[in-house]
């Protein structure tokens, strides 16, 4: 995308592009807005947004949601490095924030996006990082429609930090937490473990063409609908996006939060050959390696089937697999059966194999 | 506070407290669940919460506003010092976001809390930041329900920055923005300008003793309650803070936006005297200074007076003044009338003059 409007002279970003004053607003107005601006936006209280974006200014946007429970989740991305294959920071924000709101079996309404810029960072990335951006809520069907941009002084960030917000309609009936889950529940996970964590660990090892790893980051919110489409009402009970800590923590912390135990097959578990070999190389497991397009799932028994099958129907979970089922046994445990039978406890690692992964 | 889970012996933030494992579970909960939990938290789809804050994790909560219009915003915080008189970054956090709900005329229902930290940052300051923004939470009357950590590596960040987000219901009948300023309209401050600003650079300069000035930060949304009782239906045209680029850039844009003109009196603006002279001390302009607990209102004249007196009689709008009008003269341009008459154009800075003041 070229820009409008030129940001003065400057190739890269400047203090005082923060500052509240007339470069501010060239970059909010060249850059931010005209890359999320969206058709509704002249037409004031008509449509889905009742106020015009206004974004990366200290503003609010009004939005219209129909009646009913709203999700509300912020996660801030501070990966290093920006670009890797698959994917960057920006399309990770958006689809990150999409997901969380997915988790909940909630439609994405809008999002907003904060940027922390450190001063000297290239106007180019910015722009490519704006437009994926705009490409990804695009892909995922919402809007970003409000936003902040701060600028640090240069030595007191790392280029460029994003913190996305977003809104989301939870279906009526939808009730998806890990309070719902129960024994008997199956355990399903919509495709194969740790490309996105061993992609950003191979880039940072110099090793990305050797392991040809991209990231598996993706919007999941069509597939939460395919799945909560095919499964009886009320039988989704809990769903849980697998990034940071990966298939354990997540796996840990539901076990954890509904009192339960779980038994997971670790030959059902799907890892494939590239990141397979990628943690034999950099001593890592995938299990407990970051995912950003992919979810567990736990549903009833009697809707299991059909929530599997309608996940392999689905471009994002053709490989899904049942990898296990929630217990009475051991409240707050996760066992890793092996191929023989009992195995061992997939614990919480005590801190990160991974920093700055998201 | 006395944090009921210890984060392992550390007392600084390490990497690992942002990795997914344990150690993040722990800060998750023993610190901000402990610090931002509220009464309803145990009732899970009762109340206004429909779901547990599961704060600073990967994940949203439910919320159960009724139906109608919803204000939606975000804001990074990057100030520098992250404690200065009269407030902390965590103060300035939450009432930031719950002041740009207000300037919608929207009460919050909500707001989340983004941390980045960098490793090595004491626990002592997380812990006084974190309380402080429960605290203010309370003070202006809404909960912080979700939120998300991250830690970057020593050197690339500076401490400690927080992005919250907000959302709020706007009443029925309420259409605050830019577009709705007209000919005629009052121009209200509700007090005296540039304490924020000045009480920032007095302490970058080491003259907090000697200027005294403390932050003017304060939660808003209550004046703006007063302020809507007391005008006739939709005579409050447009609200905005005067935080970055001071009532300067606040004019600024929204004589642009609206494509109006703005007059402004120059001895009607309400400066106190330390502030006043801080600012010869430094060079800097009160009118260009950053302020966190002041608005600017434009009112159809004809409510002018009774907003006017509804500000006077509200602890936040005692020093309230009325310091111009709206004109269809020179749309885009704001004027500063100096005691004799014609005066001069208040212009956007193209800068700023005070770095990360918020």
């Amino acid at each position: 995308m070229q820009c409008p409007v030129p940001f003065s002279q400057h190739s890269t970003v400047q203090l005082a592009h923060g500052g509240g004053g007339r470069l501010m607003r060239e970059l909010i107005e060249g850059l931010f807005r005209a890359a999320f601006a969206g058709p509704d936006d002249r037409s004031p209280r008509g449509g889905r947004l009742a106020a015009p974006a206004r974004t990366a200014a200290h503003d609010s946007t009004v939005i219209e949601p129909s009646a009913g429970p709203l999700a509300f989740t912020t996660d801030s991305f501070v990966v290093s490095p920006l670009f890797f294959p698959g994917g960057d920071i920006g399309r990770l924000a958006v689809f990150g924030t999409v997901n969380d709101l997915a988790m909940a079996g909630a439609e994405p309404l809008a999002l907003s996006a904060a940027f922390i810029i450190e001063e000297g960072f290239a106007f180019e990335s910015l722009r490519r990082v704006v437009d994926s951006m705009a490409r990804a809520a695009s892909e995922a069907g919402v809007r970003i429609v409000t936003g902040d941009t701060k600028v640090v002084d240069r030595g007191k960030g790392d280029g460029l930090f994003i913190t996305t917000s977003g809104v989301g309609r939870v279906p009526p009936g939808v009730d998806i937490r890990p309070g719902r889950v129960a024994p008997g529940d199956q355990v399903i996970v919509s495709g194969d473990l740790g490309r996105h964590g061993l992609a950003i660990m191979s880039v940072r090892q110099g090793l990305e063409f050797e392991t040809g790893l991209q990231s598996d980051c993706a919007a999941l919110n069509g597939l939460v609908a395919a799945m909560l489409a095919a499964a009886e009402p009320d039988d989704v009970h809990c769903l849980r996006d697998l990034t940071r800590g990966g298939l354990a923590a997540a796996a840990n912390e539901i076990a954890q939060d509904a009192a339960v135990g779980m038994a997971l097959r670790e030959t059902e578990i799907p890892v494939c050959t590239a990141v397979q070999a990628a943690c034999e190389l950099l001593g890592l497991d995938p299990l407990y390696a970051a995912n950003e397009g992919r979810l567990m799932a736990l549903v009833a028994q009697r809707s299991a089937q059909a929530v599997f099958q309608a996940m392999k129907s689905h471009p994002l979970g053709r490989d899904a697999a049942i990898i296990g089922e929630v217990s009475v046994e051991q409240p707050g445990v996760v066992e890793l059966l092996g191929p023989y039978g009992p195995g061992r406890i997939l614990d919480l690692l005590s801190g990160e194999q991974m920093p700055r992964i998201c």
